[in-house]
Parts: structure tokens; C-alpha cells; sequence
């Protein structure tokens, strides 16, 4: 269930000459509600105002998203103590054509969505995820932004139906590992952790920038490096991080088992207690 | 102007879930409307097939989409006579999330634009382009389709605002060129023709195809390989395909300077008399 708000108004429809339907021409938003509260508001308001910088359109005013998320979250009819907002930031309407008219006004709206938390023996005991074929491509134009360009996360959801698979990891075009189809990854091999820079493709997490934060404060070593896809193999723990869950460990990818550790256990830790309560042990 | 069309009726929306407008997950045809029939139907209709099973995704009926393009014709209120169809294929509406619902359905919209010919000195004097900035990325598995992923082409056509320019050219990121923003484009030195292959970015364009079929039948000789970048400067000709404007020359790109020659004379004139009239001279 969802409730969809254009101009604090409920909607179910949107104009045929949207350009983020003609195109893809925008980007999105996909925010924890927790106790009826955006968690990292400013977070994904800085990605959001990025992305639009990035693809040369105008951010709505941080204050009108701000205000029309709350109204959006006191008038929807949705349990909003735990639940999910998507803001899509259109970059308006306009005639056929790649070019954006001169008048072309940013557009957004602003959808509530039920929510469910990750079962706690996914924290507790991992989650096992696969490999897919379906590759990242290079491109730095739009590396790390979270624009409506998704059909490779697309075409790799719709690589597996197994429900015990709870994400798919996937590699660039030149076998680096990046991400997975809806979360970061991170690696670690003894006291040193490393994620993947997502500077040629792949989406930049909120959470991940979270954790990043996090393990710097804790003076924990964490690289933000390239990972070539044979050092997954060759990592001691495995986790992932995504807005909605916080951190899970990784227990299995592509015939390799790693039991929950040690370095896994006290990020989730420190994510607890740091405004990601769902990671608690 | 234009009209759309939803199951043979006037519509102005869409639904706010639709996935198109989601993740860009779909695609389209932009079809030549000439004399109130489509141009190329069964060309378009092919790529539109292979898009739609490259995404896994069902094509809505062959006499479906034509009687509802037929009937789009019919009750637009634009001058059929010269003017342009999109059909948009959306991978169906559905709720948040890159995994498409297990009853998700297709759908599709139609619609009708009001289009102007090219000007006739652009057939006869040929064409300025300017060599883009923003690169295609390497994608196996969406080139040549023309799928909603456009953020590469809408970036392009963002660098440029000088309307004596009349299209990009665009390179892959690994500086090979493959086509411009809205079309294709094919190099001559001495008596061979060469276009680039569409099978790591870009779009397969239906003109594309119908020049070299045409080519094929009149035996000249057309490789269709990869490219390089510096290839572009070192032609005698170039020119642009496209299924609106069909063939025309280009005068100009990066710094050099074409005449319009008589093997791009020749392809115009072959087209002009195989269904492209505005290219005759």
C-alpha cells in the first residue's frame, strides 16, 4: 500500500509527458520513515540536490521538500512509525525530444509506502545473496547518484526468484566489484575494512556514507578503494548496507560461506547506536 | 502539439506507479508518420519485439500495437500527413522496487506529434554537428535498443544550445564512435562505406537499418565495425540516418570540414526512391 502526494495533494496519476517516464530524466529518493521522522533527512538531501546539480536541473527548494514530506507523512493513511518515503524529482514535462525545453519546471512527488523490518534472524545469522551476470556499466557521468537510469538493477533482480536470496551483488564491465542491485557492500580481511568507490558506477548509499562516518569517528580503517571481484572471494566477512535495514551481514555469494564475524558484529553495533536501531544484537 | 492515446482513448496521464516513470523501465519507438501510414511499421515493430525480450518482458500483440496506431492516426486532431508516433512500452505499473511484480502487465501508449519537414538546404548544404562530451557507457546488454535508459543522450543534447548545430556525435568510453544523440551516422573513404556496429552502446536505428539493406541490394559495399574516434576526422564523408529526417549530410564536426560528396549523394538518392522522399535532391 502507498500514497502518492503532488503539491501536499493525494495522486495516483502524473502528466503522460513526464520526462522521467519519457526518459528517465530525474532521480529518487527512498528514505527510512522511523516514529514518523525522515531518518538522514540531510543525507539524502545533499545526494538529491547532487544529482540534480549532476544532471543540470534545478533542486527544489530544501525547504518545500522538507515541508511537503512531513505534510506527505501526517496525511497519508500509512503506519508511518516504520515505514518508506520515495521522493522522485522529475525534471519536468516537455515535448518528444532528448532536449529539455527552456521552460522546463523540476517537478516532484513524494510517495509513502508500508514497510517491513528484515526478520531478526537476518541480522543475527546473515543473509545469503548471489552474483549476477548482469554487469555495471561505465559511466562517471552518473556514477554514485541514483537517477530513474535503472534498468541494469532491473534486469538483475529479474535474475533469480529463490526468496532466500535476499540481494544480488554486482560487478562493473571490468570485474571490480560495486554494489548490489538495492545496497553497498563492504568487505573486510583481518582489522581492515574496504568498500568499493563508486566513482564509475553504482549508487551512493546513504547508509554507506553513514557506516563510512561511523568507522572513521571509531578510528576503524575503512579504504574506499576499487575491489577487484576475485577479493570478494578472498574477504574475511562480507556486509551490506541499504537505508531501509541499516547493516546485514553476508553469510554466502557465489558458492562462498562466511559466518557472521567479529569487524561485521561491532559496525552493526555501532550502527544501533547511532540512529539504526534495527542492527541491535 | 500532441495527442496521446490509452487503449484507443484520449489521455493525459499516466499512472504515478508506472514503471517507465519508476526506473525507465521500458521503451519506445519514435515512428515517421507519412500520409497517414507509418513508415517502416514492420521494422519498428521488430526492434520493438527484440527490446521488449532483451528487457523479459512480454510485447503487447503485433495487430494490437498497429490497430492502435492506426487508430491513434485516426482520431488525433494533427495533420497525419507529415507527422510522428511515439509508442511508449512500459514494463507495466507495480510498487516500489527494481524487481518487476510477478503480475506485472505491459502496457503501452501512443502518441501523435505535429513534425516539420528538415529544411531542404540541410538535404542539399548538409549538416553541422559538434562532437559531445558525455560518452555512451559499455552495455552489452541494452545496446541497440531504445530502451527509457536516455539520461546519456539527454546529457548530451544539454552541452549544446547553438541551433546552427543540429545534432552530437557521441564516442563510447573507450573513444570509439558509435552514433549521434538522435541518429546514426556512417563514414565513407573512397568507395566503402562504414557504420558503426551498435553491439556495446547505442541505438540500432530503423533508418539505420533500412540504408543498409538498401545498400546491401544495390551492392555497395557497407562494413559495419567498430569505429575509432580518429576514424571520424580521417573520412571523406559523413552522414546522419535517422527515421524522421532520413539521410542527411554532415558539413561539420569538431573542427572539420566536409563537402557534401557523391557518395552520400548517392545513399540520399537511393533512399528517395525506396520510401524517403525528403531526401530526394
Amino acid at each position: 500500500m502507498s500514497t502518492w502526494f503532488v503539491d501536499r495533494k493525494p495522486v495516483d496519476t502524473i502528466p503522460i509527458d513526464d520526462r522521467a517516464a519519457q526518459y528517465g530524466d530525474g532521480l529518487f529518493e527512498t528514505i527510512a520513515i522511523r516514529g514518523g521522522t525522515p531518518r538522514f533527512w540531510t543525507l539524502h538531501l545533499d545526494r538529491l540536490q547532487q544529482g540534480c546539480e549532476r544532471l543540470g536541473i534545478d533542486a527544489p527548494a530544501a525547504e518545500t521538500l522538507q515541508e511537503a514530506l512531513a505534510a506527505a507523512i501526517i496525511a497519508c493513511d500509512i503506519d508511518t512509525d516504520f515505514a518508506v518515503a520515495r521522493i522522485t524529482i522529475s525534471a519536468g514535462t516537455g515535448p518528444r525530444g532528448y532536449r529539455r525545453p527552456t521552460d522546463a519546471q523540476t517537478s516532484f512527488r513524494i510517495g509513502i509506502f508500508e514497510s517491513r523490518a528484515m526478520p531478526a534472524t537476518a541480522y543475527r545469522d546473515g543473509v545469503e545473496t548471489r552474483l549476477c551476470r548482469t554487469r555495471l556499466a561505465i559511466q562517471t557521468q552518473l556514477a554514485g547518484i541514483k537517477t530513474i537510469n535503472r534498468l541494469e538493477q532491473v534486469l538483475a533482480c529479474a535474475e533469480w526468484n529463490d526468496a532466500s536470496i535476499v540481494e544480488g551483488l554486482m560487478l562493473d564491465t571490468e570485474d571490480r566489484l560495486i554494489c548490489g542491485t538495492m545496497s553497498n557492500v563492504f568487505v573486510t580481511s583481518g582489522k581492515t575494512i574496504a568498500t568499493p568507490a563508486i566513482t564509475r558506477c553504482g549508487v551512493a548509499g546513504i547508509m554507506r556514507r553513514h557506516v563510512l562516518t561511523l568507522l572513521e569517528n571509531a578510528r576503524i580503517a575503512c579504504d574506499v578503494r576499487d575491489i577487484a571481484a576475485t577479493e570478494l572471494q578472498a574477504a574475511d566477512e562480507v556486509f551490506l548496507t541499504n537505508s531501509q535495514f541499516g547493516v546485514l551481514p553476508v553469510t554466502r555469494c557465489a558458492g562462498q560461506a562466511w559466518s557472521v564475524g567479529s569487524m561485521t558484529r561491532q559496525v552493526m553495533s555501532l550502527a544501533a547506536g547511532n540512529g539504526v536501531p534495527e542492527c541491535a544484537p
